[in-house]
């Protein structure tokens, strides 16, 4: 007998990238029995011998290791955006909705309305410049910015975020064990500090070829719409882009000189019409549209239950698993604070239904339906 | 008893800038009948009082002297596409067709379809270079570059189309006999010898304010389309698009960095819907679409007779005046031919019926109905 976060993390930790029949099947059949079926050896296959391998206890080790939580729909911090991939087949039998996502750093539901910044990892200094000012300028205006941590413009637009003073997510084409590329790990560390770093990889996978692509379809899912800048002739920001009309999201592209060769993909979006021209924050905030409030994980805008708690409340509550449970030494660890401080921190979260006795001595969040 | 000549010139040297009425008069009742009244004395406005002051003589020996000609409506060279004018009124009461052009250099009706490409006067290096290339690649193939000979983009498109070797039309807001503005003298010069030089206005006209303004819609109307490179907030190559929008016009712009104030305007248009991003000169040529060849001024893409011609046949050919004659002497030191060799071109060029003996001894070229 397992239970479905189990399930969904053995599930996650064996399938392969962007398999859209999997994800189908567990809708169908829900991710135990399919999990199960899986490792009575049915079937063969070589998801199935990968599945007969897996050492959940191992994945979830590894897990709490890296500093992670494991999040499956249902969730309070759950994003709801990401089931529209579930129709949302832009390349025919690839991709649906993620499994479950490893998560490290702020809780998901306490980003505001999102928007994914994207473009060339060999960008230009004006590419670069520019997607710093875009990170900057959204999230001053309460926006989180989406990404994927490469170099280039990704690395750009998250730092614009960091120094806008507001939330960032970096989502990764690899297990979060190494957060990839090498050379942006300090970057990618302050990320899950300030904002959220995730996978839908379990914590060793490395990234590939095809893991890139089916994290784009995560970045564009996870915005209300996505902004190029810069791409070459073959730039992978194409791929986003798809998956980001295919969800009926906004697509925008920020213009550039025609001398630049990493102009052709924006200008080649708008001119086919498939993307908005921007040049400023008002006019991407203006073709965003209206913070879509249908999507429940995506609330903010307005001050949330979080926003009203002091600053040690909220160090407590966001060192809050969502589920086991978690003890008060390595609340004194994670936090800093004194176990006297703690008791009366955890009481008041618990008062306010915000946090719940696990085991005795261990406290996870409460489960939000 | 004046003749139609005469009478739009005298019309063309004591009108406002862009008098839409007059115009619209002249089409009903005619030239001559509108400058006979006016010089009549009657109506006593300070167009009449004008009309009554010019020397139509003295237009003449000014013509001459720039080295212009007065060119009107049914003249072989008579650029028919600015007829469009005539109903094209964006602004209200303002326009209209012009009553006839001086010009200096290569007969209009050789020009190949036209291009106009303008933009800010206070432009940047990138600017410049892309009018200079849009010059000299749509010149290459094959079309003419029109533009106002103003400092900035004007200056780098006339370049530009030199540099490739086409034909290029400069649109002057002020009388030939100052080319303006000063600083580009030396290159409205050259366009006057490899390409022409145009005025509505007598030659000695200062340029204002209205007349550059109205010289943008002369600009708009001799060409198939207009593109724009580079242009502030509040930037003249916005009138220009208006009239050709208002025309039918292709209008196109150039996209910048967004980080220029120069981008504005394009950005705008692009936005807006009223331009076509363009990146290269096979999407301006893809957007102006097929040389229109209802406009019978613009007849080119296919050889001519012209294209047929030895280039002491062409040079010849191109010194005819379209009135009036040119005398062996005058021929010798416009040429640089002996008499002998020009005897013989003159005889080829008679008998292929493109020039004509005007008075003995001087030659002008066939009037085509």
């Amino acid at each position: 007998m397992t239970d479905e976060r189990m399930a969904r993390m053995g599930l996650a930790s064996v399938h392969d990238a962007g398999d859209a029949r999997l994800h189908a099947l567990v809708g169908r059949e829900g991710a135990v029995e399919v999990w199960d079926h899986l490792r009575s050896g049915h079937g063969n296959t070589a998801m199935s011998r990968r599945a007969a391998m897996v050492d959940l206890s191992d994945v979830v080790k590894r897990t709490q290791a890296v500093g992670a939580r494991f999040v499956i729909p249902g969730d309070q911090e759950w994003p709801v955006s990401v089931e529209d991939l579930s129709w949302s087949d832009p390349v025919g039998g690839f991709g649906g909705a993620p499994l479950g996502l490893w998560v490290i750093g702020k809780n998901l539901a306490e980003s505001s309305p999102s928007v994914a910044v994207v473009g060339s990892r060999a960008s230009t200094t004006y590419g670069e410049h520019v997607a710093a000012d875009w990170g900057a300028g959204l999230t001053e205006r309460g926006w989180t910015v989406v990404s994927g941590g490469a170099y280039g413009i990704d690395a750009c637009a998250h730092r614009g975020a960091i120094a806008g003073g507001g939330l960032t997510i970096a989502v990764m084409a690899g297990g979060l064990a190494q957060l990839y590329p090498p050379g942006n790990t300090a970057l990618l560390r302050k990320v899950c500090e300030v904002g959220t770093v995730i996978s839908e990889f379990a914590p060793d996978c490395p990234p590939s070829r095809a893991r890139f692509l089916v994290r784009n379809r995560l970045i564009a899912a996870l915005s209300q719409g996505t902004l190029i800048v810069e791409g070459g002739m073959r730039s992978g920001a194409q791929n986003t882009v798809s998956w980001a009309l295919s969800m009926q999201r906004v697509v925008m592209a920020t213009p550039g000189p025609i001398t630049s060769a990493l102009s052709v993909t924006p200008h080649r979006l708008i001119r086919s019409g498939e993307a908005i021209l921007v040049s400023s924050v008002d006019e991407v905030i203006s073709a965003l549209g209206p913070a879509d409030t249908s999507i429940p994980d995506y609330p903010l805008q307005q001050p949330t239950l979080f926003d009203t708690l002091t600053p040690t409340q909220q160090a407590v509550y966001e060192s809050m698993p969502g589920r086991g449970g978690i003890s008060m030494d390595e609340l004194c660890v994670l936090t800093g604070e004194t176990a006297l401080t703690l008791l009366a921190v955890l009481a008041q979260l618990t008062q306010a239904s915000l946090i719940t006795e696990a085991a005795p001595g261990t406290w996870k969040l409460t489960h939000r339906s």
